[in-house]
């Protein structure tokens, strides 16, 4: 029996296939880059290097692999303006847009736990 | 500018710091098999058996190995029972519970896209 103190709103309701969906999801959003790809690209960075420069770290080459895996999953559209020379933008899909406001909340969880007097301080982060 | 269709609801009106802590937020709690465990806890596996029976393909070693990561970051407790022999379980902390609870638009993200018919099928799913 599930102690009250163990409850998560929401979760036990959801059977195991669709938790099973979102595990992988929260994985695929979270594979190294990838979160802050999106976001890049969610506030407004539209150019290859745009999105390099906004997401601290990225090198050129991983940018261009992961923009490409977030194309592939269809989160990310690539658009190749027909200018001279050819430019390229990227920009959420509809399904990117819904994954972000999905994943809202966790701006307000991260101000009530990784700052302030009860932020935990862990002994490494991945 | 960011054109309406780009626009994500929230993510725009937050600050860049807030945004990079939501991002290492997902990157950890996306690396491989942790969203699992912690839902697998979170729908009521407490014992180590438990949780590894119920997260596919999860070994006893990187079971062993992600709930100490999860115990350090504050998001899991092991609980050492009084018994003989002493038994162990894991139970969610209230900053774990709170974590789940703001992942929890994802199942309905998942609902919406990774099923029916206008679902997505990527050419390969890491």
């Amino acid at each position: 029996m599930t102690r009250q103190s163990d409850r998560v709103s929401g979760w036990e309701l959801i059977d195991d296939e669709e938790c099973r969906r979102a595990a992988a999801i929260v994985e695929r959003v979270g594979r190294r880059w990838n979160s802050g790809i999106l976001l890049a690209v969610a506030r407004g960075a539209h150019r290859f290097t745009e999105i390099v420069a906004r997401v601290d770290g990225l090198s050129d080459r991983m940018a261009a692999a992961r923009l490409k895996e977030l194309e592939q999953i269809g989160l990310i559209d690539r658009i190749v303006e027909p200018t001279t020379p050819v430019s390229v933008r990227y920009r959420l899909t509809e399904r990117g847009r819904d994954l972000l406001a999905s994943l809202q909340p966790l701006a307000a969880y991260g101000q009530r736990w990784e700052k302030g007097p009860e932020a935990h301080q862990p002994g490494r982060r991945s």
